[in-house]
């Protein structure tokens, strides 16, 4: 009965879960969610900069412990569960979530000097202060290293690693200079559990590095020095301090303290996994294989495929990386994604507030919003209230309703900016397939996936697919714990774990003809606003737009 | 003492008022709002159509008798007024606000069988039905009578008299062929007071039929047979319905009947003046002249000029209408307007409900908009909820709200839809101003201008002019009144009575300088999404959009 279980460990926006996971079975036996206590939410904002989201370390730290010993409370008696049958641990995080850290891997934002500095914290995947950087970053890629855009979409995002510390640089002058070093997140973490988080330690991943830092073993890993001192001298002291190697999920970050043992309460010396992204191990969780799109879909989106190494695979303009290994051993993990998507919702339903006649809660719009039809409300909206990741990867783009009259309903609103947000992840369903990386099926996961059967019918209707949803409701912390079976030796392969441990649901959302023929009508329609707000390209007349609109309202609601 | 005061009768969207004004100081006596019973607010609405408006005349008759009995009940002792010293009577209406009536002027609404028939009822000015019909209308004038077209801004409206005729032809056969004549409201109500509401006898006023009728002395009054006939055979029996003598303000519709001298308790046989739409009587009462843009700022605006009729005004493309005397004798009145101004304040209030944080009221919203910079929420919206009158002469348009992000609030998108409503106003001055007729002050007038310093402010600085305000807070009821005084002798002429009973606020709103600079910013922005989305000429890019807002709205908040 020893090695049966393994623990994933899942740090996402607001909160860490861990997740203690049957390997044989992938019956999940016990699970406990700790609530990041610092800023909102887990969020320090910054009421004069909205592009600001950080968070603090302290809260990882405590997260760990409070969610793993929540998780074996939780599993105690359960299977006939005990503690000392946990034979691996799994770690996944947000990213790109880099830390400024000093000689001994130690996070600044613990030292007095910098308590309330948000740029001594963890840059947030979602903080979007680093604009600028990333455009400078995207024009001398541009000039002095085509290649390195290539593998990421072609532009460069404030979301990522050096974006952020060339923030930090001209911003934070003091926290930069302070910072030996810079760790994601999700190297981090496996870093303190396992006592290697030093930074000449430290095992950094493929799949951070891949995707978020130009790491790539085309060109032998980080970017070159001499392309980061032409953007800032001190990135060059940054560059010095990185690994040449990279690691993969399959791969052992180390093993677990006798400190941390006690902490936990699990067994000294027990393999810890390298980390990865949250999606990433999501869509390991989900089951993903090549054919599978992958979706998370919550509070942005993740949409993830893999492709066989030896498959000649071009590069895809406005994905956010094609990695070797960034997801599963063995294949090209591509990822791409919406910056935001339940968190548009939640911007109406939190920020908004609409209420009154049809009051505001997600529950009451939904009830309003499910007996529309496409079309009726005559409204068209853009999912940018937090920029384009894919497939325009530009963090300077904003939200956009049109088509309201005197007489629109929250409800129709909120249809819209569900339906916004289906047509911008049908966007990025398109781009894969135009490059060849053929669609076959579309498995989902994430809160909306499991919670929200309008958004989910929506989704396949504008996508004309049959939507899958996960038989896991926590993929993330899953796909972890499958990394804890690998690495423990319960399973040979990730192909063995993904076929002991994930599966799908019966429920299935199909598409409805009526709709998908409405939504034929509506999505170039979102296509025309899409290109002549979002690209240069476009130069042509809008005038159509809210007359067809009109038509289409006229016509539905007849 | 006889003679000393006159009555001004105001029909509104919502409401009639009866307003008693002392004719030689302009005091303001007595008054008295009745709102109309039937539908929501006084307008009937259809949930399956939400272009339809109408009204039931029933609510017309009910309102004279209300409001002038409630009147002269509030002016009872004030300024030693009586009853008997009531010289005369004018009354001014929405508009085009035609309605069906039969042989002897009846509506045809009274008839038991269509009494829930809207088609039967009086067609509000807002009513949008009609929008297929006027395209129709525009696209045969300016094949057969392109001179039509120049008087009326070159685009027909679904607001007008024949677009509606048109469309009951269409849609309710049965109305349109019990129906002998249509009426202007404006026309019907001084008929009924006067016992002349017979089609042969009633005086119809330049003003309704050279606005919205395509009426003008150029052409020998209404639109000729064969026009009308090409649109439908039936539209040329109407036609024969139709006199040849126009009327303007200074003509005596006829006198009050014994009848409706009882009813209402003012002298028998005293004259009341033919009547003519709110906006120009509003103009009057403002005190309008050459050179001052008047505006009746509201649920909607009308934007008002007047120039001399022995210049040489060149046709303004995109005004409602330059007709002779319709606002003063004497000269050519000109008409823009938006179809709406304070309506989008109000949906957003009343539809969307904004609440919570920061509750939905339009003080509380105001609060939260006025602390705000012109461009720090990043928001730009169109004000086109009701379509666009002026200058896009297009029923077919909608709202638009852009450059949300994930932490846009309520007020800020409340500060977005009044600068959106100030820059569609800027859009008509601007026009006036491109065809020479210069605007060297803006007299407002309505609700929105005595209620709403921020708005006001706004307009300001926007318009980068100094915004005056009217004496009087009911400059239409006042203006319909200053006719009562001109046609029952009080004054000789206009010009006298708006000396005398006309004047300006203390208060004005002085353009602040930084605000005006940053709009100066914003109103090109504006510009472009009008032009796109409005016109079929713009053929450019709007990629710069959201990125400038952007900017605006970093460089603003830092």
């Amino acid at each position: 009965m020893a090695g049966k279980y393994t623990i994933g460990l899942d740090y996402g926006t607001n909160s860490v879960r861990a997740l203690i996971v049957n390997v044989e079975t992938g019956e999940e036996v016990g699970t406990h969610v700790f609530d990041y206590p610092h800023g909102e939410a887990g969020i320090i904002l910054d009421t004069k900069d909205p592009n600001l989201a950080r968070q603090h370390p302290a809260d990882y730290i405590e997260g760990a412990v409070a969610s793993v010993r929540g998780a074996l409370k939780d599993a105690a008696g359960k299977d006939g569960f005990t503690p000392e049958a946990v034979a691996g641990i799994g770690v996944d995080t947000t990213g790109s979530t880099p830390l400024p850290v000093d000689e001994n891997g130690e996070p600044l934002a613990s030292r007095e000097e910098f308590k309330n500095e948000p740029a001594a914290m963890a840059w947030l995947w979602k903080d979007h202060t680093s604009h600028e950087e990333a455009a400078e970053i995207t024009m001398l890629a541009k000039q002095m290293r085509e290649n390195y855009l290539a593998k990421c979409g072609g532009t460069y995002s404030s979301e990522w690693f050096w974006s952020k510390l060339l923030h930090c640089k001209r911003t934070a002058p003091k926290v930069f200079d302070a910072a030996y070093t810079w760790v994601e997140c999700a190297d981090w973490i496996p870093g303190v559990l396992t006592g290697t988080s030093k930074p000449n330690e430290v095992k950094r991943c493929i799949c951070a590095a891949g995707h978020k830092a130009m790491a790539n073993p085309c060109w032998g890993g980080y970017p070159d020095g001499a392309f980061l001192v032409a953007l800032d001298e001190d990135l060059g002291r940054i560059r010095k301090t990185l690994p040449s190697a990279l690691y993969s999920v399959k791969d052992i970050a180390g093993n677990l303290t006798e400190m941390w043992a006690k902490k936990l309460g699990v067994p000294a010396g027990i393999p810890i996994a390298v980390g990865a992204f949250d999606a990433h191990l999501g869509a390991v969780g989900c089951g993903i294989t090549p054919g599978v799109l992958t979706k998370i879909v919550g509070t942005s989106t993740c949409d993830m495929m893999v492709a066989p190494m030896s498959s000649d695979l071009p590069d895809i303009p406005g994905l956010c990386g094609i990695v070797p290994e960034s997801i599963l051993p063995d294949y090209f993990g591509l990822e791409a994604g919406q910056s935001a998507f339940g968190d548009i919702y939640n911007w109406f339903v939190n920020y908004m507030q609409p209420g009154g006649l049809q009051k505001g809660s997600h529950e009451a719009l939904t009830e309003g919003a499910e007996v529309l039809q496409p079309g009726a409300s005559g409204l068209l909206a853009l999912d940018w209230h937090n920029g384009n990741r894919t497939v325009l990867v530009d963090p300077r783009l904003s939200g956009l309703v049109l088509g309201m009259s005197l007489h629109t309903t929250p409800s129709e609103i909120y249809r819209a900016l569900i339906e916004a947000t289906a047509f911008g992840a049908r966007v990025i369903m398109e781009r894969f397939e135009e490059y060849g990386v053929k669609v076959e099926r579309v498995i989902n996961c994430g809160g909306i996936a499991m919670k929200n059967p309008l958004v989910m019918q929506i989704l396949a209707d504008v996508f004309n697919r049959t939507m899958e949803i996960a038989r896991s409701t926590q993929t993330c912390a899953l796909g972890s714990a499958m990394c804890g079976a690998v690495i423990s030796g319960a399973h040979k392969s990730f192909a063995d774990a993904t076929k002991a441990m994930t599966g799908i649901q019966s429920k299935k959302y199909v598409p409805n003809s009526k709709n998908v023929a409405l939504y034929q009508r509506l999505f170039p329609l979102y296509k025309q606003l899409h290109d002549a707000f979002g690209t240069k390209t476009y130069n042509a007349n809008l005038a159509n737009v809210m007359k067809d609109l009109l038509a289409l309202r006229d016509e539905v609601r007849k």
